[in-house]
């Protein structure tokens, strides 16, 4: 079969799209490395973020690797003696391979040039605002580009060289076993640091926010950069590929049984349009350097505008280029023109999701504004109405994937509502882009204080900072949208295999049933457990911390006065041991729950487990997100002085919520995304498994 | 068809029992009138909370019963039209104002006789703990007794006549509207009051709890009455009808074209073992009166097991009383066999998942204690552990409803899981008697503080008090447990119905066709809604009445040095108001929603939804209500003395969990049992609406 993909000539759009996203973040990356780096202290302390961040990276990828080695080796025996693939097992346990090293190495790159661009950007920010965006947009950008170019690079060459998706769902699964220990181990990592430097720095000895004499305002600024940088990327990769797998199962199951061109051409178009999405993200990147920059926040969502327009433009240039390959029928251009649509509505969808999450945390609405004025009547009240709003801000978003899988189902079916996933996530490049950046200003903000930089660069760069918070609302809702959309699609296909694998099941989840039923109940109950290990691993690590903030204090009183250095590596290194430690359980959880729910119950239970952490994944990730952007933002809202500003119980109140906001926000909330993604591939991926135990109808037959 | 239903003799057990149980309500009533009210502060006191319960009762019934005129109305329509019964459309309309009249009977009944009881339990303290445990175990028992009593008569009755299991569905539906109105504005007041009187009271003016200075010390009061016993009584009436009319129309659809006493044998098997089920509640109320009371608790707690094994008995007799019905086949027995089994299951399966709940609320285990740990790090710990144990504590009662459906559908199918809710709730006399009995000491204890008993009194009365929270936590476990297995029972009878209503459509809940997938995710999306809408209207309510406590000491300084009566009627005021204005969104909600949603997206979309609405109300119900009861746990641990006890900040921290938990636990939680109840039988009821429909397939086919 080697080769005939090549009758759909627009195949190789998609390494034209990659190797231009992979020059383009060649050259934005010589921009950054050639800025200037500011002054020695600027240096060291960005010196201490980037040894941070590089011995919490090493010590998690020597972890990872063992994980990675011995999924590797369960899935060489599983195809091994399954026999169930028609190209050869040991390509499926490389493309796992290639998918963990793809992820993590976009990961790691994006994240090095990441922590660069910080102490760059409050260096240029002494120069004015368009200098300062430019650095940091550009670091926040190579990460986009390499993470998308590397995801379709990869998928490209797999698909080219074994011409059956299946091979896809190794790299995968690869990039989702990447995603689990970078997101959650990340968010562990980044809200430790940041609960424990608030608690004793900022509430008990009301120093101000990464003041250089906090123990933990280092490791604070690494969390940054692995939890919403590099962990961030990694999750985003991982729904993308995750995006593209199932619509191209989806619409290799449909046509199956076709001649070779004619299924290519559908199989394919998946990774077409989204090539087309990586040249829109490439072409938005290019035209926000060129704009002017009055205001940030504006710049970096004309971005996402731009890119999502350009994105329904570009592919239906695309899917017209794919009407001239031999041998296409009407038929088949009208399928085609059905999933472009469906893949328009997608992205069209994320935006509304993006915007509508924007209403419920930015400070100039109503709901964040309420949420301030209630800290007046202290904490509870606080944590009340921030959690009433997190509550309602489920609605729209909800009833957003709703029209959009309707509209993109009546269009043409699964396979329709998979196109939808596949078009929300096409410009992946520019939302992670807009993600990244909120890390670097933040740091820069942190450099500029601990470097000793003027008052007004500083105000300057709590400007870009806030922007990143802007960008930042749109962006998640998008991701959380698109996750859903995407395990939702996973879902089918993995059904849709199932089918193909089994003979004596019919491949329904029929709630009326008691094994779909209890599967669901199953998969509701498992995000909770997973979300209660993730904020118990935030909190234990984080008294860890306090304690060890406040024996420095002790010990050297010297700190506290500036005369001695706090010992900001002690820190770095709870948080690090502290995070990997609380990965077991969660690891366990998102590869083994599936797999035992699988054998024990059989297929349509765990078909319908997967449903159930869909369904309540989403909620509970759209909850925790938005209730703990609300309550940073009515914290940041007092901050600015509105009602009366730092010092009032209103104050005290909003930074109760602002603390118990951070590991719903950037831990647990997050790393739902993630949970409900590898569960779903995990199904996926062990489907011989489950096969082999009594034809897919588990251990316990109901 | 008139009076057939009498060659089943056993159903005549089913009068015995509700009339015994009337008779035992009756005595334990006297019992209770004739006590000793106390000294003249204690009478004026519990004046103040019997006419404020009375105003706010009187007051919810006004507004209810246009809210119910207009559905009955609206019933009188919908069936006069399509003709759908076999029996005269008004006997529906009939049974939904008997339904509706007898569960608003229970509630006013029972409230009056707890509200008697509490100032006679707080005079009886004087005399010693056996006095005071007897005149409050009576007064709860009152009410357990009524509204088991009036549920089941009011079923026998209309079964009686009609022998058509669907009558009970308006009956049903009457006592939903109740629960609707009763548990949900109950619990605003209740929380409005508490949150406000602890707010101003307990925080800003350092008043202990109860303080009859607090303006809100008698809505407070009254609060528990509205909320804890009518509201509460109200919710498990409904729960108890519910969970009967399922088993019922699962039986008859089963057995539909039987002959007519084949039929009655199983249709009425589901309230001749609710009948064991009350006479074990009443053999356990006899035999806890005459037990010796050194532990309040224990003796509250032995009562659910007694009345839990003895259930399992008297059904086993009752089982075989109903194998001498005339022509009773040896299949038929067996039949019964099974149901009798499943029903066993159920109450051992509400006893399992209230012993969990009772271990994540219990201050002598881990949870709390590290919950009031955390809180010595303050406020944002304390509310990330009680929300992480939250969230953990709903994977044991997850597992137990799991077990239990997963046998009881092997035993006899859909209607052995029915009959597995029949089982959990056939003891709903115990637990509703248990449940009254703790308001009841929370307000003898408010009394002998206000009538200025003696320490000593206080202590007893504290003792109490403690016994009715650990009674709680298991009946609390035990009625989201019963109301989730309920609810699947009648998504199955619903799902029946609508296939023998309907042609065309096949009433599956097939995951992955579209129709359901979005019923589904619509589903999840309503219990965050609603519960956000109760939360906000506690927090609104709290801050007027918050204002109004500061203005009366701001206005009348002579209150707070006790010169000075506080004005309690415009506090009561405030709440009453309040509460029933807010009731306007999540009315509407209940009802309209899966009327919205059976017409726009039809049957299928609306069974899904359904589901939905139980996946998540279930996870929700356990989450808010077990991290509330976690947190107000860990408070009491703090003021017990533990941890530095009170003026700590531990103490500090440990309020603000406490005034988060209360209208988790006491508002949002139990109010989505209510919530899912109701949405389940507005779907049943209104089945002939959707089914006119384009024939149940709603106005947009996907």
């Amino acid at each position: 079969m080697i080769f005939a993909v090549t009758g759909v000539w627009t195949i190789w759009l998609v390494l034209v799209a990659a190797i231009a996203a992979f020059v383009a973040a060649f050259l934005l990356k010589k921009k950054v490395d050639t800025a200037d780096a500011g002054n020695e202290e600027m240096v060291k302390v960005q010196g201490y973020i980037r040894d941070g961040a590089g011995a919490f990276i090493k010590r998690q990828y020597t972890t990872l690797a063992v994980f990675v080695l011995g999924l590797a080796i369960a899935l060489g025996i599983l195809y091994g003696v399954s026999g169930s693939l028609d190209f050869h097992w040991s390509l499926m346990v490389l493309s796992y391979l290639l998918g963990s090293f793809a992820s993590g190495w976009a990961g790691w790159l994006g994240m090095k040039v990441g922590v660069d661009a910080n102490a760059k950007t409050a260096q240029a920010a002494t120069k004015g605002l368009t200098p300062a965006f430019d650095v940091s947009f550009f670091g926040g950008a190579v990460m986009g580009l390499i993470c998308s170019a590397s995801a379709l690079g990869g998928v490209f060459i797999l698909y080219f060289f074994a011409e059956d998706p299946l091979i896809i769902l190794g790299f995968s699964f690869g990039a989702s076993t990447i995603a689990l220990f970078a997101k959650a181990g990340g968010g562990i990592f980044t809200k430790t640091a940041d609960v424990a430097a608030d608690l004793v720095g900022k509430i008990e000895y009301s120093l101000p926010e990464d003041d250089p004499r906090n123990p933990a305002a280092v490791a604070d600024n690494v969390g940054d950069n692995v939890g919403d940088i590099a962990g961030m990327g990694a999750d985003l990769f991982d729904s993308y590929v995750a995006s593209l797998i199932a619509a191209m199962l989806l619409a290799y199951s449909v046509f199956r049984n076709m001649e070779i061109v004619d299924a290519q051409v559908f199989t394919t178009y998946p990774i077409i349009i989204s090539a087309a999405g990586l040249f829109a993200s490439i072409i938005g990147i290019i035209i926000i350097s060129k704009m002017q920059k009055e205001s940030p926040g504006k710049a970096l969502n004309s971005g996402t505008w731009i890119a999502t327009g350009l994105f329904i433009v570009i592919a239906l240039m695309f899917t017209l280029l794919t009407f001239t390959t031999p041998g296409i029928t009407d038929e088949m251009k009208n399928r085609l023109w059905l999933n472009w649509g469906s893949a328009s509505i997608g992205v069209v969808a994320g935006l509304v999701i993006g915007l509508t999450t924007d209403y419920y945390t930015d400070d100039s609405k109503h709901p964040t504004q309420a949420v301030a004025e209630s800290s007046q009547q202290g904490h509870a009240l606080n944590i009340l109405t921030g959690f009433s709003y997190g509550l309602l801000s489920v609605a729209p978003p909800t009833l957003g994937i709703v029209v959009a899988m309707a509209i993109s189902f009546t269009l043409d079916g699964v396979w329709g509502v998979a196109s939808a996933s596949v078009g929300m996530l096409a410009i992946v490049g520019t939302i992670v882009s807009n993600d990244a950046y909120g890390p670097i200003v933040d740091n820069a903000r942190g450099i500029a204080e601990q470097g000793g930089l003027e008052e007004d660069v500083i105000a300057l760069c709590d400007k870009l900072d806030s922007a990143g918070n802007t960008a930042k609302a749109i962006t998640k809702g998008f991701s959380i949208g698109a996750a859903a959309l995407t395990v939702l699609a996973l879902l089918y296909s993995f059904m849709v295999e199932a089918e193909e694998a089994t003979v004596d099941i019919v491949m329904e989840l029929n709630l009326l049933d008691v094994d779909v039923m209890i599967g669901a109940l199953l998969g509701v109950m498992v995000p909770c457990v997973y979300s209660a290990v993730l904020i118990f691993a935030v909190d234990k690590n984080a008294q860890v911390m306090v304690k060890e903030i406040r024996t420095q204090f002790e010990e050297h009183p010297g700190i506290l006065e500036g005369t001695e250095a706090a010992d900001f590596e002690r820190c770095i290194d709870i948080a690090t041991k502290g995070s990997l430690k609380a990965l077991i359980v969660p690891s366990l959880l998102s590869v083994g729950a599936p797999i035992v729910v699988g054998i024990i119950f059989g297929i349509r239970s765990l078909g319908a487990f997967l449903a159930g952490t869909i369904l309540i994944g989403f909620i509970f990730g759209l909850l925790l997100s938005n209730a703990g952007g609300t309550w940073d933002n009515a914290k940041k809202y007092i901050e600015d002085g509105n009602l009366g500003g730092k010092g009032t119980l209103a104050h005290a109140a909003a930074v109760t919520g602002d603390t118990v906001g951070d590991p719903f926000k950037d831990t647990a909330g997050p790393a739902i995304n993630t949970l409900i993604c590898v569960m779903s591939l995990t199904a996926s991926i062990f489907l011989p498994l489950f096969v082999a135990v009594g034809g897919g109808a588990g251990l316990i037959q109901l």
